[in-house]
């Protein structure tokens, strides 16, 4: 498989907070913007599985802050999943500062899928394509 | 008509930036409690006129900020319907700090209300009864 | 100790996502909200904490999404400490639908206290007025 | 002067609301961004300045919203600086959807500049380092 970039987020100042740092609730936003980098970079845009009438909804999501982010610091962001099973799927993240390599933040989200009437479904037997596509981007 | 209560906005440490005070694009989202504020207490929420097709577009936003609202502050928000014509609105506000009642914020707010293909809609045409509602409620 | 009002939070249409839900990220705002609320109601607001100079930083957040909260849902939030040491603290969420008292969301923080250097302090040494009042809001 | 490069900003899921289109309130946000970008591409970031004790606070947006941008489109952002008198500055922006070119939104922003005391300062005296950048910047 195709080595993929590193995903980019240069922090910004409207999300930063009054102690001079970036507000801890957005991690969690940045952690969904690596989660659809990689889905692109694989060639299948979360944007695609909407289309297609599926959902990726956000059941669970914990987060490790390390050190503190500020505004102007660019971070590089590592999405991997760790866990799929074509019900439900897990993905862990490594939040870096892109100069120093300091460790900024972890996490872990979890997710299921869902239908058009917001149901759950089996990705599996929905959208082999998908299925295939995170099948084969399982990894420790 | 009965006397609206004044809206309520406790400013929120996620709302406040690295300035120590709260980051400029809040108040729009605050003109937007307002307004939905207003709807709720004429009787017709806005939440009813999405569920009847109708989308209560923003197409366009100004807004003077005349002294800055920080952490824990309260204000008032006060918003009114200056123009109406079936087709288009504008709504006025004013953001005051509770307790000094001085002034943090004036703007305004211009929509145009859409139908379930995003295509403009005369309001007056398709639904009286938010039409009547727009109507009586403009002021000065 | 007198009962504590519960914490309402409506949720507001730019919190909601284009799925028709409110975006998971600001369950995580929520909790902060409650939080603050929870330290108001106890006579000790956070605000006069920073203003004493010491900060109360988030390490960990861990949120399970149980079922969605929707645009004009009002939820009741619940906070309570289940942790604190004097050195890191705990605090345990609950956010229910309010008219259904349907549970939408459970979570949990952990903190710890900085000073002006931002290195970590001990907060009943530095500051037993608010080593007190979270002590005295320990609970299960 | 050397040709810029024109800023560009992915549409985040995060970013939408229920209509399905990024919400409005995001816009002033993705101003900032480009704002942003300007200065650093003109070698003198805005971090700099908050560094030299001044700020460049907001006191007027004004936003035209002529198009939808939805979830994964690209926008070009382009800030100009239309006036600037030393003491104020004059902002002019145009989003613009990368693959079409068709205009998204069109803004402008008012500044002035504020010292360690939250009063406002003349650039052109305390800083003319900064105050040359924005005189050299200024176009129609």
């Amino acid at each position: 498989m195709k080595e993929l970039n590193v995903y980019e987020h240069k922090a910004q100042y409207y999300e930063t907070d009054q102690m001079g740092i970036i507000h801890h609730s957005n991690y969690i936003r940045w952690f969904e913007e690596a989660r659809g980098d990689l889905m692109e970079q694989s060639g299948l845009p979360y944007k695609g599985m909407e289309e297609a009438g599926i959902i990726c909804a956000v059941i669970e999501v914990n987060v490790k802050y390390h050190s503190m982010v500020r505004f102007d610091d660019t971070v590089n962001i590592k999405a991997n999943i760790t866990q799929y099973n074509g019900v439900t799927m897990k993905v862990y993240y490594e939040i870096k500062d892109k100069d120093s390599g300091e460790m900024r933040c972890t996490g872990e989200t979890r997710h299921c899928f869902l239908g058009k009437d917001n149901k759950p479904v089996s990705l599996k037997r929905v959208n082999p394509k998908y299925d295939n596509l995170f099948k084969g981007l399982i990894s420790d």
